[in-house]
């Protein structure tokens, strides 16, 4: 079952908004085993947006269209999809009433513009939304004019809190009693860190090469130190194929890899502090409260984290890790010394087990010859001591913070797992 | 000049990886006056990519390929696209030895595999690549057998620390040269928080009219509570129809806009909090430092930022903080004389002219009838006192986090530009 999504959106086409619905509906399309073929995104204006769903209905079975459901100006998809295919739109009384509710309930009055969004093209399902004032909504395409066989198009509003929901609570189900995924498709992925991704594929491919004979399909992907490695397989015997190439994958890159899939550096950092009860204190400088924010991203980190400190001055280095003024004198708030008083300073302040301290140089300005830009000390704190390594990441700042942070989590990930 | 991008990566497709090109690609294109159409992603298999591109150069005269340029079984962009247009692949000397030299620096044998990143199609021009291993390629297509008008493709390397420099240093140069934008196009953007999306708009729309009517676009956009309002124009006075269409927007949503194109919240408050010489804490329990985070990506973040305190246990709220153990146990942790004593310790404790304090309930467990999931108390302590006010943000963590940021955010500006 072939799966195409139409982003709507002058905005995505100026670059005034970063497009995430379209890893998050890969994502779940994927684990549903639907094959995402494609992915446009085009401006809100007439011609595009039917060009780009005239195209899509001679291509795959299932299109989601998202954005465009709105009350402003800008908001056409549900007219423009209507007059492509030929449909009348007719007020759906039902979500009349919801989006008057949604404004009485908030004591606003109801811009009257919101009445377009109770518009429905006819024969269409309408998908209620209770986080916004845009209905979804579905409608089969059969005949299809542009294409060879019958195809679904789903629209879906654009905020991601409105599409989140509807899709997980409406659209799937919908999707598998109208559109089931056809052939098995399983898809496995294993994320490393600490090796380059040609270096991984040289030692991988030899070993894998009976497996993607079979018709798997090996894929990497690199991102921020981190490589990804993924096989997917069809047909039958595919989670046998995924099982098996698995185990080869594991036994190559062994404490390399630090999950699988959904897995992040800083969920099983967390899974891993809290299996153990042990508990963790962060000072940051230069990553600027990045970790602090990885870890808090992960539900339960309460559990292990105690807390963090952000002390880009070097006076909070003094006051709450306490940090010598000498250190700092003598060799600088960027250096070995200084990384190691402060993990060792946020570990007694908080009382924790593990402590982990990063200060450098993020750039752009700071840099010297001895310290050029880039440079950064990550300290380890724990009941056995102290460690820290010096990386030089070189990267623009957000890339530096992303950098840094998962070498922060990865040397924490080993120590707690024992990893030499 | 009619711009179309296509990203390849099956990554892309399984949602594995978030695509940030588009973006990026697309507000520098808009900026140098390029129209960007349309945007594609697509696996990276043979018949996927070439039919990509079959169909732009049907469609546009400037097509910006990424990814698939690396040394991997998956990486197969110069190979598929040399074939589609009947061009041989030629070994370049200089980039073969640039490729040997990236090892040899880094003390680490090349992969023989490294080869293929060598090859270019005959005539193409070689983008060098400073800070990876694979080079970008730009052709002409002329003649264009499957458009009307000659065409021109830039292929870039996937990891966004290698594309990004190399769109600026040398595709932004060659674009000019070949393919230079036509007529002006000018394209502003003015950021709101506090106001809906639909009541904005009902505002706007009567008195925008008129530009509308003389062909400027009017377009909205809303993310975790801000909305952009975004104006374009195109030809001679487009200059003139954005800055009066800008000055009734302005005079209409007066202190609701914080800023204008690449602000940000956080850029708008450490650039006020500098200029007035104005120092900063932060206390973060439930948003785990990501005000932190968002203020430490501002470069010149640390004149104004002293540090600030995550604060997850209770424990750390009383030590670093001073929050009373009474408090505590008469209220509960997430409650107005809580946040009111965090943002009034990290003012004391940094030393700084402002505090912001947040503590809530971001779920997905914790909630009860008082205070539900969602609950957040916002503080910020002053010189002349401390401010609490309490949101409702019941959304999933990321989009807790980022809503509750950008309410925080905003009652500090309000109070640095001392608007009611």
């Amino acid at each position: 079952m072939t799966v195409e999504i139409i982003n709507t959106g002058s905005e995505l086409m100026l670059g005034r908004v970063l497009n995430t619905h379209a890893q998050w509906l890969g994502r779940r399309l994927g684990d549903l085993g639907y094959n995402l073929v494609r992915q446009v995104a085009v401006p809100d204006t007439g011609r595009s947006i039917q060009d780009a769903v005239r195209e899509a209905l001679g291509r795959v079975q299932v299109i989601i269209v998202t954005g465009g459901l709105g009350p402003t100006s800008d908001d056409l998809t549900r007219q423009l999809i209507a007059e492509l295919l030929g449909k009348k739109l007719l007020t759906d009384d039902r979500v009349l009433r919801e989006i008057e509710e949604f404004f009485a309930v908030r004591k606003r009055p109801m811009p009257p513009s919101n009445a377009v969004q109770a518009l429905a093209p006819e024969g269409a399902i309408v998908l209620y939304n209770p986080n916004g004032t845009a209905p979804g909504l579905a409608m089969e395409v059969n005949p299809n004019p542009f294409g060879s066989a019958p195809a679904w198009i789903f629209m879906l509003p654009g905020p991601p809190r409105e599409l989140h929901p509807m899709f997980k609570d409406q659209v799937v189900p919908l999707l598998k009693a109208k559109c089931p995924p056809g052939a098995d498709v399983v898809c496995e992925t294993w994320r490393s860190t600490g090796l380059g991704e040609s270096a991984l594929a040289e030692r991988l491919e030899p070993k894998l090469a009976a497996y993607v004979a079979l018709g798997a399909d090996l894929g990497y992907c690199a991102h921020y130190g981190a490589v990804d490695v993924r096989i997917i397989a069809r047909g039958e015997t595919a989670a046998e194929i995924v099982r098996s190439a698995g185990a080869i994958i594991e036994a190559e890159l062994g404490a390399s890899i630090f999950g699988r899939n959904d897995d992040t550096l800083e969920s099983v950092v967390v899974r891993e502090l809290t299996e153990r009860h042990k508990t963790l204190a962060l000072a940051e400088s230069c990553t600027g409260g990045v970790i602090s924010h990885r870890i808090t991203n992960v539900s339960g980190a309460s559990v292990p984290f105690l807390g963090g400190f952000v002390t880009y001055s070097n006076e909070a280095k003094q006051k709450f890790l306490g940090v010598q003024a000498e250190t700092l004198a003598q060799h600088g708030a960027v250096s070995e010394p200084t990384a190691r008083e402060m993990a060792e300073g946020a570990r007694r302040a908080m009382g924790a087990d593990y402590a982990i301290a990063v200060t450098g140089v993020a750039g752009p300005t700071g840099g010297t010859e001895a310290k050029p830009i880039g440079t950064v000390f990550i300290a380890l704190a724990t009941v056995d001591g102290t460690k820290v390594i010096r990386m030089l990441n070189r990267w623009d700042r957000e890339a530096f913070k992303a950098v840094t942070g998962n070498q922060a989590l990865e040397l924490l990930r080993r120590a707690v797992l024992g990893i030499a």
